[in-house]
């Protein structure tokens, strides 16, 4: 930094079970190591070694600042934060609302601050950037003492990617994000539509947790709430059992029969197979319609952009998903719809409402912010 | 019948318990009785007594046809039926889908196949106008086998209110409903929209349950699924508990904390109540972003049209709902939004896109189709 160039990436993975997986590059090669990891601070450790010891960098003085994804910032953080005593508190305060991540991500964050004490580190939220969402956007038609006394209220997530893609696709426009009105596609396995006005999200469609709005991988999105206490009833089992089923048994995993993967989807439908057709279409359907309701948000829309996994690859996806939208100025060119992980336009030059392709990037984001909120 | 006059009409409240309302109107004057009505069949009995007391009809023999409203077809019946015993064990198999309306639906068919054994009796569902949804529409992302096996899926309601609205917008329009896009606004203290492509309906808000959708009276709509959990144990009420207030004490009245009804929530508007404009703003937000949804459902709409107890009179719903719809083509003049009750077009001449007010009429459908399956 600041000339955001990548010198290495790396993973960890089976932290604390037999056979952890080790990951870096060096040079654009990987290295992998597999060996018992026991636990994060173990894992920073090593990470601080290859990073030396692969020649990377050359002293761990070189570090000047750390930055660390969080989940959930609540109410209470509406931008990236300097990491002190007291921001740790209040992420370990908002493990209510998130009890998966945030305490996984304090773990991590205290991992570094053990051994590095003394170098800045900075928490980027997944919500911040929908912390500007206005209240009718937000709030639940549910009674309103439960958002006063429980936070219950739709937080949004992907943000740091929904960010990006709003100052990213203002840049290849060539206009002000002020002045736009975007429709941002996170289609990853986990999957989020943003409706971003003068680059702020003004709507978006997970809600209190990141199991609401589309269909994904393998999450439902929204049903008819009535359902979970029907399901109970019908299968014998808890709320909780019913929302295990929600999360990990249901979206295109759920519909297909066979699998979350939309690549194995895709193969399903060339050769035929009407479930993973249905998945295809349940899948595609959910996002078109969001597309419609966010542009009717913004009285229109000037670009929608595909980004992750899903959105940056699958040329199927986003051929149904668009498929349709001339109503609202949408033209595109199905001879451009053909590249993978690339920036790429898929409108032509006339059309009055751009379609565009942005691999995301939420690394260079957190680095950025590491950088400002570091004071580097 | 078949020209469609009303001779007489009337309700009958609280059968069963003390004080029962029995109300009938006579040559446009309304008549109220209030007595003891211990069961439905005595409702009938006293009913077919008024109308020839009241020398509405001269003899019993003038009834030709009955009419019953049932709330659940399930995926059995996708038009009107005439009833016979095989139809009743239907509509009681489908009792699972409505456990609160089926069954009285029944007691009302039984009362009058006692009284009056031999008049044909014609069900008319408020599921089957939807029975034309495509699966992408109707299915939910969730566990396939939950569809086969409990016949979890979209049924959609309202059906009768929305295919008369699709019937009379097209005769209103001139044109042949075949040819038409549209979207019909259910709005009354349960809501609904429908996405009706050439007569048939698409896609409805309203889900396995009327709980789904729009924000409603006392209804929630959609949620995030994973807050019945969160709310059962914040509140430490079970299930059925959760589901009682999403569908008593959430949408308006939980919103704005103090009433359901969308006429006090205007008035706290004017008075400058932030909670009724709140509750106003939610309302409205969720319905104009459904508006949206169902015009990339269908490329486009030719008519959006107001109905019900809310759509048919509340000026400043309608005015919210449809401001900022340009970008699809919906120009409509605030000075013709001034009517209650009334056939209206909104829309100036030039818009691409018709907006209209039609009062609903599910009884002259239910007398249309007892005269055409009765074959009367």
């Amino acid at each position: 930094m600041p000339e955001e160039t990548v010198i290495t990436k790396g993973l960890v993975e089976r932290i604390g079970l037999k056979d952890s997986v080790f990951t870096i590059s060096v040079n654009g090669e990987k290295n992998e190591e597999i060996t018992d990891i026991p636990n994060h601070e173990v894992a920073v450790k090593m990470l601080l070694d290859k990073l030396t010891g692969f020649g990377i960098i050359s002293s761990l003085d070189e570090i000047e600042g750390i930055g660390h994804r969080v989940v959930h910032g609540g109410e209470v953080f509406n931008e990236s934060v300097l990491i002190t005593d007291e921001v740790l508190e209040k992420i370990d305060e908002l493990s209510e609302l998130a009890p998966l991540h945030n305490p996984a991500n304090l773990t991590g964050i205290q991992a570094f601050r053990n051994i590095l004490p003394n170098v800045p580190a900075v928490a980027v939220f997944d919500t911040a950037f929908h912390q500007t969402m206005p209240e009718s956007s937000f709030l639940y038609s549910l009674p309103y003492e439960y958002y006063e006394k429980y936070g219950i209220r739709k937080y949004g997530f992907h943000g740091t990617s929904h960010k990006y893609i709003s100052e990213r696709a203002a840049e290849m426009l060539g206009r002000p994000k002020e002045q736009l009105r975007l429709i941002s596609c996170h289609l990853g396995n986990g999957a989020s539509i943003a409706a971003i006005e003068g680059g702020k999200s003004i709507d978006t469609s997970m809600g209190f947790t990141p199991l609401a709005g589309v269909a994904m991988g393998t999450r439902s999105g929204n049903i008819d709430p009535a359902l979970i206490p029907f399901i109970m009833e019908k299968t014998d089992s808890t709320a909780d059992e019913v929302l295990n089923v929600l999360n990990k048994k249901s979206g295109i995993l759920g519909v297909s029969g066979f699998s979350s993967d939309l690549r194995d989807i895709q193969d399903g439908v060339e050769a035929g197979n009407e479930r993973a057709e249905l998945a295809l279409d349940v899948f595609a359907n959910r996002i078109h319609k969001y597309i419609g309701s966010y542009a009717s948000r913004m009285n229109g829309v000037d670009a929608i952009v595909f980004t992750a996994g899903i959105g940056e690859n699958s040329l199927i996806v986003r051929e149904r998903v668009l498929k349709g939208l001339e109503f609202m100025g949408v033209y595109w060119d199905p001879a451009r719809n053909t590249t993978r992980g690339e920036e790429t336009f898929l409108s032509y030059p006339h059309s009055p409402v751009k379609v565009m392709v942005i691999p995301t990037n939420e690394e260079v984001m957190i680095a950025r912010d590491v950088l400002e909120k570091g004071d580097i």
